[in-house]
């Protein structure tokens, strides 16, 4: 049995992290803790847990959590977790970090784009980012190598990533030429009031925000850097859509040579030959979000644009679950030596 | 006075047209066919005009129209208006096509995408494009060479031109490099009942369909590569969105050298300069569906991605609208020479 | 030309208000008014306007207002207002109230429910409840007796009072037996920020709200009493749609004898013989809030369901049309002896 | 383990209790059958299932149904499963039936209601109507009394009954005063294709419909009154919502007896005692149907309307979970003895 925690647990993430683990045969829920709603039955926060959680959030005590727990899940905002962590890993626990705080290997990166100073900069080397389709090896670890973090990483990052990395691992396109439009449900903003996603404002509406400002850019670009071993630059422009839950990335890539669309669906295939998560779909079959919704499933497919030289991939997840909750627990699973399964099917 | 004809007005474009043209100072509504429910009123099958329309459906008689009418407004599906079009235009009427089957020049290439022998091939050249804002000239017409068809455009392929036309006629882009992402509302799929556009597939669902597949490429093409002067080749992937009405295009274009991006806003600040209908809109203000919604206008704005020298352009428009009965509309004024905004704003 | 103002501009009124004012033949807005945001352009606020409005918000002075216009609607939260109505109608001015405070003719209800003193009531005996349909006469006035303050119904308010008033000026019912069931979509809560109408919470759910306890229940009972001459009690429960527009409300009674469904119909036809904006629906045309959108109709059918004896009502309206702004336009019309239905259709 | 079948697998109904069924460790899905397609895969037809599900629809056979399973879900429509289901229960097979052919005990009923003659009016009697909260001790059978055939109960009824069984049960109210309005999301129609499930028609609009006329009350009435042993005559309107699951009731009754509200809430607590899938309130909560969708709960709250001396009683649920499969699930596991909570937690 683990016995975990969960820091932050009043917003959308936190709730999809219990609604996960509360099924999960290993873990036990020790710990949730709220800075702004200590005292409230977690059931009241998250009314459709009523019947199925007894809970009652907290304040955060990192002695408390040391004490009762193995493993915490961190779903604060950015730069409001790294001090609590830091204590909490340096007494040997692990984390799986839901913000942006560890994915960035290079500070100045995350300070750049984050706007805050990093509160625990030389842990940032003890984490991984937590990626298993990708980074599987590094997340597991190896005696004494062995991350203290995972760092999830961003919901619009997961989907980007796991579209284009075999088209850069294997040489197939041009790393100058890629452009990625995404599109995600209003979930992916969080709980927090502002007009743009108050009902009348989103509903029966659509836009583009943060155009080629997105701070996924960095993390997109470090993983993919890591994986072609050549710079990539991307043009990154999200979008907010009239529902609740699911992404899709859309990516367009020039191809390096006529590379047959089946050669291309190859090294996907190869590539990500095993993986549960990942549903390479039937010719002819376009992800679509409603299809990933409430599960751990990443959808993609790709079409060879022959007139235009170009490949388009196509990849579709909940931006809860494998965008946040489920792959953070995911990550759990392999931090913990578990089927890495367990839980998520 | 105008007197017109809507033919194939049940369908939502025929609905639209009605709604428009009701309020039109100089227009009366003189016959609306449909073949499917001749004798119906109107407002039975356009339930919210009940009070405001009395008219009744009939079957097409193009004699009838000829003898009652100046103009008449097609809104039938592409290959079955033809013939009647022919008829039509031959006794000296104007007609504004809401198909496809007049807006490309070469008739191979119409065949291919829409799989169907052309009606009327002859009667192509006597067609103008009907996008006011780049074909103004050749619409209004010029003594002897007018057009007899405003081949109406399609409500993706509107905004789309509308998006990178100033990019391609002044040269700031690579015509190699152009990507298209396009979102729209269900109702651009009409009134036919499909599991796709089915509600409880559609809701809260988000996917791409047709991709690099869509009919609309083949005039997008015809219409850039006329501004440019240059072949064009688009990677074009239209989705379907979780809502009614409302066009989303996200292009991307490589910058053919450092153009500032007040450079290129320049172009399209003077491209555009007194077009009514065109809103280039405020630095920070993205293009929103929702404003443009029951109205011809279409919204956009770019920004340059220094990072990796792309230009970004975004366009919104309403399907129904300015993608479609407001712009036919629009041509309709002009082929009358009135003011080119009567009854749109 | 009636010169006009609005008092709180920025809201989902308010800009349906300057939507509507602006296509008015006999109206120029002078002012438009906000505390929180003076100085902005009011094509910042409601974006949707672009191109079509020049005005800039300011902070409310009535001098100004006294001097540069006729009449002014005020469409702030209840309690705001009342001070300022009372120096601008004195100035023999004409308000149309969008809030609560003047509806309401017992000061100690008013009150009770808006747990706020009254700022003016000793001026509550010179409003009118601004439902045309009902009070006219009132509305118009005469000679002396005319009314300084059109008091704008509650949304909700203006369709129960429209399903019920036939039944019990006809004495067709029980007033006892009364149960209204509401329904509207979430633009009726305003721009305000609240969990409840987060995108994410509001979308997909649908839930009651106010049971038996919404503000719009004592301007229901005392417009109906006036109508009836009875006392009437109504159960009225209220729920959040999740959509942006329309209220549809299903009002149930029991009938007093066997009154066959043609007499009471015949009683609804009569009652609103040559009304413009109600559209009593032909047999098995049951009203859907799509029909009204965005116009000054209110949709009516009923049944009878013989095997309870009771008559079932439904009406359905825009709330922000004719459940606030297209109505307070038509008491302005009224008030200013135009042609009541300009500008609306 | 329990071998089961699935017959008419294709509908939201047979996707929803395929996906329970994956998860329920008593049970394998032996057959899933349709007539429209056989010969497709089932995470074809149900995409969101790949990866999950091997398993290729038929065409149903009920010798192999009777060889390889123990139990069957007929998920047909009306009227179009009945002499396959008396085949199969006749080989000592349980049918778990989610149409409405063996909801009702009176013939003549149900043939009035359906407009069909009844394929197998004998076996009515060996039926049992399958609302564990009011009708356990009957389905769980006793010796030689043990239903062939759990009836499961239409959507809309399940709700209704558990909303108003406790007043009735209890003589809290007059069974003549009854007023019950309900509003579903569009899944609840099905998959068939029809413009008033089109999104374009149902999106951002609001509907009743089948007004007094619906088919579920009859199987709503019959077990109110089987409950209070009076005859009860509900006045019953539903109405459309433009969501995709979910539903919810407003129930309307007059009090018999200044009953308090801590009286009521009582009864409902005792009668509903340790029922894991009713979640009566706490004070001040709503039912709201997001916190139900994709669960088996039924969530009730009540208030008194001391004005009117009225109780108002709203129970939520998912239409296609408790309101269907979850349901049919739930009365499996009674007829085979397991923990009536398997596969639905």
């Amino acid at each position: 049995m683990i016995n975990i925690a969960i820091v932050g647990a009043t917003g959308y993430t936190g709730g999809e992290l219990i609604k996960i683990l509360l099924r999960h045969p290993h873990v036990r829920i020790k710990h949730v803790t709220s800075e702004s709603s200590p005292g409230k039955r977690v059931d009241d926060v998250h009314s459709w847990l009523k019947g199925r959680c007894d809970l009652r959030l907290e304040k955060l005590n990192i002695k408390n959590l040391a004490r009762d727990t193995d493993a915490a899940f961190f779903a604060l905002p950015h730069g409001a977790g790294g001090q609590n962590i830091a204590s909490y890993v340096k007494q040997g626990k692990k984390a799986i970090d839901l913000s942006a705080d560890f994915r960035l290997r290079d500070i100045k990166t995350y300070q750049q784009w984050y706007k805050t100073k990093h509160a625990s900069p030389s842990l940032v080397k003890k984490a991984v980012y937590g990626l298993p389709e990708i980074f599987r090896e590094k997340i597991v670890g190896n005696g004494r190598d062995r991350p203290l973090i995972a760092a999830n990483p961003g919901c619009y990052a997961t989907a980007v990533i796991l579209a284009l990395s075999p088209l850069l691992k294997n040489n197939l396109v041009d790393p100058d030429s890629l452009v990625v439009d995404a599109k995600s449900g209003v979930s992916g903003a969080g709980k927090k009031l502002d007009l743009m996603y108050h009902f009348s404002e989103a509903a029966e509406n659509f836009q583009a925000y943060a155009v080629g400002a997105h701070r996924h850019m960095p993390e997109i670009e470090q993983t993919l850097c890591e994986v072609s071993g050549k710079t990539v630059r991307i043009t990154f422009v999200p979008h907010l859509l009239p529902m609740n839950r699911g992404i899709l990335v859309s990516a367009y890539a020039r191809l390096n040579q006529k590379a047959t669309v089946g050669q291309i669906k190859h090294c996907f295939e190869r590539d990500y030959s095993g993986e549960t998560f990942i549903r390479f779909l039937p010719e002819g079959q376009w992800p679509q979000t409603k299809n990933t919704v409430h599960t751990n499933y990443c959808d993609i497919n790709l079409k060879v644009d022959e007139r235009t030289n170009r490949v388009i991939v196509l990849a579709a997840l909940d931006n809860l679950v494998k965008g946040a909750a489920g792959q953070a627990v995911q990550n759990m699973n392999l931090l913990f030596g578990l089927d890495e399964t367990e839980g998520l099917l």
